[in-house]
């Protein structure tokens, strides 16, 4: 098996965020996409390893915040390599809340979401969301991960699916 | 809410091809994402009204195949725009086994999968697939849906996740 096949798949870089216990937190995915048009809804995968995962299952809410090729790659890398746990992210982040959800202003588009359906894996959760509300907060094209790694070179995040956040 | 939130993710656009009772086929998707890296598992979100959906059912197995930028467009339509339940949808189409799956030339990489799950959603089947074989068959830029969309001018398929295939 030539694992590089897998690096051959398409994915954006995003922001999940939801909820804890009134303060906002968040991780950095790549593994989010569209599974339905009507009712919307967008499947996200998120280690079990992060502090997310277990915020998201309590409040049963997420946002995916669309990171754009402009937004700062701090957010990426805050959001990527640290922890919730032990880590108020949001701090110094300029946010502000859109569909009752924290949203990064570094992000470019959002989607928030309400959890229908998880499906457990050996090492991440899938959440079903359905959307309840989504905004576009500015123009501007969004990041692919390939862009990510090859014009940002960006670290790989330990917790990452693909192993190369 | 406004949709065009939604086309603000980033997908890559994949032929995900099954067995027919030994008969090749398969449809055009762009929601498919790697899940975990250790098993390395993909999930794929496929329509129930494509035929392919209840072939990977009845057969446990899928290839998700990557098309590239330099593909034939007419590989995408022709898997995207065609039923295989009442076309032979690889015929005239060059292809070869990989992994014990078709595999189109026009793709360049593939990925196959044993179904170790599934989530039903209202209109589409997600299926999680644990990683059997994978290989990249040439050196190609992956195509992104938004290079399908804003270079080839792609139409949109009616079954598409994303209404925008």
């Amino acid at each position: 098996m030539d694992k590089n096949a897998l690096r051959s798949l398409s994915y954006g870089v995003y922001t999940v965020t939801a909820w804890d216990n009134g303060r906002p937190t968040g991780c950095t995915a790549n593994s989010a996409m569209q599974i339905t048009s009507s009712p919307a809804t967008i499947a996200v995968s998120v280690n079990h390893d992060n502090y997310t995962n277990s915020v998201i299952k309590e409040l049963g809410k997420f946002a995916i915040c669309v990171i754009a090729e402009d937004s700062d790659a701090a957010v990426i890398g805050r959001f990527g390599f640290m922890s919730g746990r032990d880590t108020d992210k949001f701090d110094g982040i300029p946010y502000s809340v859109r569909g009752m959800m924290p949203v990064p202003d570094a992000a470019c588009a959002y989607i928030c979401c309400n959890v229908v359906d998880t499906m457990e894996t050996a090492t991440h959760t899938v959440f079903l969301g359905e959307v309840t509300d989504a905004g576009v907060t500015r123009q501007a094209t969004p990041m692919t991960y390939a862009y990510y790694h090859n014009v940002i070179k960006g670290k790989t995040a330990k917790n990452a699916p693909t192993a190369n956040f």
